[in-house]
């Protein structure tokens, strides 16, 4: 059987460049600011329920986490919280809304690579603004074909999109650190899908890998990627 | 001279459906929860300082807006806002991200009676989730060939956009609310514009009516549009 691919969609946050990073650093902060009140484990148990909890109203992006963390401090201190601490957690949103973009290892050279002969687009999600602004201060733009920031990764968001700009999800093929948002539902859409682990993942976007599907493969860097794309179609 | 007008953008929030009704209403509260620390007007003066600082950071939407609060209480009373306090501003963040969505009145007949004369496109800014949400509980979508939410309205956005949905912003006619980014920016795209105000319109929208652009309306009502856009094709 011949295999048609023509479409190469991929997940900027940990896919692209640098992002988890960044939560990081301002959770050991955001636990800093409260370490009179609680202990780091449990006050993240808390922080990561607050998100859980408001990702129907907030969607994903640092303004939404800013809020989960304000609402965090405010039940951990059961509403002892001053308000200066309160302050900090909004200066250490607005910091990780201007932190600076480093672009991954290979990421430059893997899009130059798969540019000729896929139409590549850029699937993220987060604040819009946020992305816009990751984005431009990546240098990466001109690589992509088309640019889709959404609210949610299903496997219907990945039928539209690889519609829309391809040829179809059956011919795409979706790349990211997510098994829950870049895997699972390409693979639900009739796609192939490429996890790209970083040592850092977000709790929620967390899932077993599909390792029984066909259409799944797991490579070690994105640099791998033109290479596996090869074999698929050599198949 | 005979002018093609192909495609016609619209905006959403107060164009389609109430919006800062819903923010005037939070202020009240907002008000009445600080009320011991400072009367309103004062207040109101804070917080739309807060939001213009904010913007280049939040960018547009109820997410913003709701940091932006609970900065300005902090300020407005030094530091000696109770928690208690920001949790109630959260909690009125939280509602206004789920209220009803109230379709404006003689909406739904002019989408009806433009789409089969032109690309009808729906154009705003905000949260995306929080858009995505109120265009699906309006019922509207199925009256739009496209939907884009953008960070910003541009004239560099709307010559993007109508060139990707139809034949160019010179052939394309923008209607909505806000003089500032319905209007200005699509008059100057070459495109056509027409301002729908509303009664309720956030300080950080006005803007002076370009009053001596040929291709500047304003009208009183979204139902004048189509006999507006007849007589424009007419002329």
């Amino acid at each position: 059987m011949s295999l048609t691919l023509t479409t190469v969609g991929l997940d900027a946050d940990d896919t692209l460049w640098h992002n988890e990073r960044f939560f990081a650093l301002t959770q050991d902060h955001f636990a800093d600011l409260l370490r009179d009140h609680t202990d780091k484990d449990h006050l993240m148990d808390r922080l990561l329920a607050a998100e859980r909890r408001n990702l129907a109203h907030y969607g994903y992006g640092i303004k939404g986490f800013t809020l989960s963390m304000i609402e965090t401090a405010i039940e951990v201190t059961e509403g002892k919280v001053p308000a200066e601490v309160i302050s900090q957690i909004l200066d250490a949103g607005r910091d990780m809304l201007s932190h600076p973009v480093e672009v991954l290892p290979q990421v430059e050279q893997t899009l130059k690579r798969l540019r000729p002969q896929f139409k590549l687009i850029l699937i993220t999600k987060g604040d819009l603004l946020d992305q816009e602004r990751k984005l431009a201060q990546s240098g990466l733009r001109d690589h992509f074909d088309a640019i889709e920031i959404v609210s949610e990764k299903t496997a219907a968001i990945y039928d539209a999109i690889f519609a829309r700009h391809g040829t179809g999800a059956d011919q795409g093929l979706m790349a990211g650190n997510s098994l829950a948002s870049d895997v699972i539902p390409m693979i639900a859409a009739g796609g192939w899908a490429v996890h790209l682990p970083h040592d850092l993942t977000w709790a929620l976007e967390h899932a077993q890998a599909p390792l029984s599907a066909p259409r799944f493969a797991a490579l070690r860097t994105i640099g791998a990627l033109p290479n596996h794309i090869s074999r698929l179609l050599a198949d």
